[in-house]
């Protein structure tokens, strides 16, 4: 069942989701209409017509299935999701694919692949769900041989400790594969990346990936309770444990490490009862400024709203989530345990002293009896309830109410899946991310947001306004106390034949600007291969120094995932 | 001012603050009719009896005061305030004096001083408040030199970042320092240790200090916004950033690192304005399992309480916060922006399911016109009251209120002190604390009452039971949704002469009843020293291997702080 299906061979998604010759025909007028660019839909190059080269590794015949040579597997292999990726292998250019792919099913094979490779001279790109948008999983090494370790055989969710709140699952799980054994318990990891369909838990780990959340627990970091990786000097398992100050962090030195000191195997992650209760409301504003400030008050009020999504009037409109008239604060509190419209109704007052217009809150209700079974008797349900404070529309809104958010939401899951259709009808399509703190974020957004608006239209030969102008907008996705975490999206004319080069001058550009500004060249999309030049400016340089002496201990033959935060 | 008081050469506090002789008898007298154990009073050897090695080191006459030899600074900069350190100072035997104490007043002159030790061929320890209770100061090396590096020079608040609610403070600074010019912004840190009157903020960070909250930020770790720390090879400076998933967190590797891979020197932190909404009330429990339940419940809900600490009824009894009849919750809600006595009724209520009592709340607001100056218009300000859910004793209670809370936060600051006091009326007062998931909870602190029981009667010769046994307490003094940092006492007699040796018997063995139950050999008191043999143990072996290499790169002389964390 789960297995039936493939990924395509490029860009995102199953092989059967991908648009008929007269769906792409269609879109392509459409996207023409809409943006005043785009060209004509072209077809990628199917997988029977790629030509990579022969591996240059002979797969083991002595251990079975765990190496594979398959062309289906070293072509879907060989490139992440980023725009170039994207772009390339819709081309059917794949210039750097894995000689070999290995299926390992447990921790004891992880080793042995990594035990073979380091004999062979060949280097190990551990491989979870391939939507890297940073060169993570392309290994751009010359001559040098390449395995890349498709984790997809580690997908189990092996213990539940529904005392503690907590499960062990293995690394190759997806989103879909980790919720569904959680569901089984009534339980859920709440951690929905963009690239929730397809990405894996130790991607995710690896990447240090943003989640569901919009404040408190942004990243994949805080639901870590332990992790096991392989590395080439042996195994590095923490200890199971709610806190600790024992030294620096051994898991927060996986967290993000993208694959350069193990490969990780599974991990005891945080989880939670789904959420019966909710509350969200939309808030509209004229003002860009006083949208930012009522954020800035919501998060320093220490409210954490589980969503408080910031768009701008364009994005919003891009997104469907608004006619482009107002910004728009996607606003969402949730529990398992009690009512939280009471701190929607403080947030929305905070935004309404910032200007903003709330539309009716939708509070969700669980429906009697509960499925959480953790319920409290009589007395504590009735105080509970009476934290409820005025709710409107009670019980009204569920998911797929047709609100703002919803349509947000909507348009957030799609979004990947449409710059394949935008890469076939020549536009460009890109996001950048970053995080910056507040006093810096008004003139660091207006910087950004000219750079990038300047080089689009340079490299595109675009008007800069008007009809068939590129199109730059911006969201927040995370919120902080000190700062926040604006993404930029951008949709241009592709230049046809050269759109890796365009796209590798906007990147410098906006990149630079990032840097220049005071952000980070990430927030949450890691670093992988193409953010290495920002990256290595950023990071202090002891903490470089100390990263490459851990690395050259555990991996003395360098085999894991090199160029990745370091020079390979 | 702030310069004219000495810290006591051994023990706890400034110099002032030494009970008399015959208050000593008075409180020796009083310990045993108390515990039915203790001696005789014996004074302290005065400063002017130590005696002490002659420096190995020549003081170095360029850098003017840079450099000191005095006997005062180098005696009192010798040990921590382990019970075996304020043993061994309380008989006067400094046994590791450094030769030198530094004295920079800035990040070069830490620079210097570690180029001119890295030159000798001595090492450095980086001093702050030399609080640590896990000989993390003490440098036992041997025939190496030793220079000490006190920080308390660099004691400013450098910069204010009130937009971002965020300040750059200087690594000396101690607690009352901090919160002192903190304060004249209206802002305030809120990390509250129980070292807060002599630690520094670098030595919080260095040891991934446990603080104020008792839920979510419990340690600094959550605290820090970016911190530079000065190496032997080169200045180690994070970006200010709100978030960031730029690969691994290069703070989080200098958060525990306790001094081996640079000095910090300061630190961009998080702040906040002081709360002006507080609501809090003490629960009392019949069972203790139902007490844990109760937090475990609380914590889950995701209530985040402030204060939310779990007092064992023999516990309570002790500090005085209870009569020994009831285990105690003690929990708190505070804001600087909104009511929070709806959260309060909500654990309250979850609290009455699991069989507590709680007494009235406590409810404080803020006096009329508000210092924040944060308080929005009347529309939010009105829904924010709304919010106000039934509050009994309204605005009656302010910090010093009589209650069980107050009473142990009392106890909790005055116990470094006290404990000088057990150590002169020949009382072995020790602490251990540890962190657990709530899943193994039950059977880990029933193990480690049952092995700290058995063993501290063993070395002291007393009864396990009656009058004049021993006292074994526990409290939990941070709670996170999937477990608990449950932290023991210890007082038993002590054999007089040999408390030393009798302190090393029982470390050890309660060491390996946390280690062997699961739990970690700290939660947050550090490593230094005397945890090493459990922690080497307890932390993954490719971990260790990678924060080897990692000192190797930017400590090649290994200088600093040798012993701690890694073997010299």
């Amino acid at each position: 069942m789960r297995r039936s299906r493939r990924l395509k061979h490029w860009g995102w998604g199953y092989e059967d989701q991908a648009p008929t010759a007269a769906q792409l025909r269609e879109a392509a007028a459409g996207i023409r209409e809409r943006f005043g660019f785009g060209g004509e839909a072209r077809a990628a190059v199917p997988p029977a017509e790629v030509e990579v080269r022969a591996p240059r590794l002979r797969r083991p015949e002595a251990f079975g299935d765990l190496f594979t040579d398959e062309k289906y597997e070293r072509v879907s292999r060989a490139l992440g999701k980023a725009y170039r990726d994207v772009v390339r292998g819709h081309r059917g250019e794949f210039e750097h694919p894995p000689d070999l792919v290995a299926l390992p099913r447990d921790c004891s094979e992880v080793g042995t692949v990594l035990s073979w490779a380091e004999a062979e001279g060949a280097a190990v790109v551990p491989f979870g769900g391939g939507t890297s948008v940073v060169g993570g999983v392309e290994a751009r090494l010359g001559d040098r041989p390449v395995v890349t370790m498709d984790l997809r055989r580690l997908d189990r969710l092996v213990e539940v400790d529904a005392t503690s709140l907590a499960a062990r699952i293995e690394a190759g799980a997806t989103g879909p594969r980790l919720e569904e054994q959680l569901r089984e318990h009534g339980l859920t990891m709440r951690c929905f990346p963009q690239s929730f369909e397809y990405a894996t838990l130790g991607g995710w780990i690896a990447t240090r990936a943003g989640g569901h959340f919009a404040t408190r627990e942004t990243h994949v970091d805080d639901l870590v309770e332990s992790v096991r990786a392989v590395t080439p000097r042996g195994t590095w398992e923490s200890r199971r444990l709610p806190g600790s100050g024992a030294g620096p962090s051994p898991d927060r030195l996986l967290l993000g490490s993208e694959g350069i000191l193990g490969a990780i195997t599974d991990a005891w992650v945080r989880v939670r009862p789904r959420p019966e209760w909710k509350a969200a409301a939309t808030v509209r504003f004229e003002g860009f400024a006083d949208a930012c400030e009522a954020v800035r008050e919501i998060v320093q009020a220490g409210l954490d709203p589980a969503n408080c999504r910031l768009l701008e009037a364009a994005e919003a409109e891009m997104t469907g989530a608004g006619d482009g008239s107002a910004h728009l604060l996607l606003l969402a509190f949730e529990s398992a345990h009690h009512p939280v419209d009471g701190p929607l109704q403080v947030a929305l007052a905070a935004a309404e002293d910032h200007g903003g217009r709330p539309d009716a809150p939708r509070v969700t209700e669980p429906s009697p009896p509960s499925h959480s079974g953790r319920n409290p008797p009589s007395t504590g349900r009735k105080l509970k309830e009476g934290l409820s404070f005025r709710p409107t529309n009670k019980g009204g809104a569920r998911e797929g109410d047709g609100s703002a958010a919803e349509s947000w939401r909507g348009a957030f899951l799609l979004a990947p899946y449409l710059r394949d259709t935008f890469v076939s009808c020549g536009v460009l399509s890109e996001t950048f991310e970053t995080a910056i703190t507040w006093d810096r974020l008004e003139e660091f957004h207006a910087a950004v947001m000219a750079t990038t608006r300047r080089v689009v239209a340079e490299v595109s030969g675009a008007p800069r306004e008007g009809r068939g102008a590129p199109l730059v907008t911006c969201r927040f996705t995370h919120a902080y106390p000190d700062g926040v975490a604006p993404y930029f999206t951008v949709l241009a004319p592709a230049v046809r034949g050269g759109e890796v080069e365009q796209w590798d001058e906007v990147k410098a550009a906006v990149s630079e600007a990032l840097l220049e500004g005071g952000g980070t060249i990430t927030h949450h999309h890691a670093i992988g291969r193409d953010h290495r030049p920002w990256y290595d400016r950023q990071r202090p340089a002891p903490f470089a120094a100390a990263l490459r002496a851990a690395k050259a201990e555990l991996d003395p033959a360098a085999i894991l995932n090199p160029g990745v935060l370091l020079d390979p």
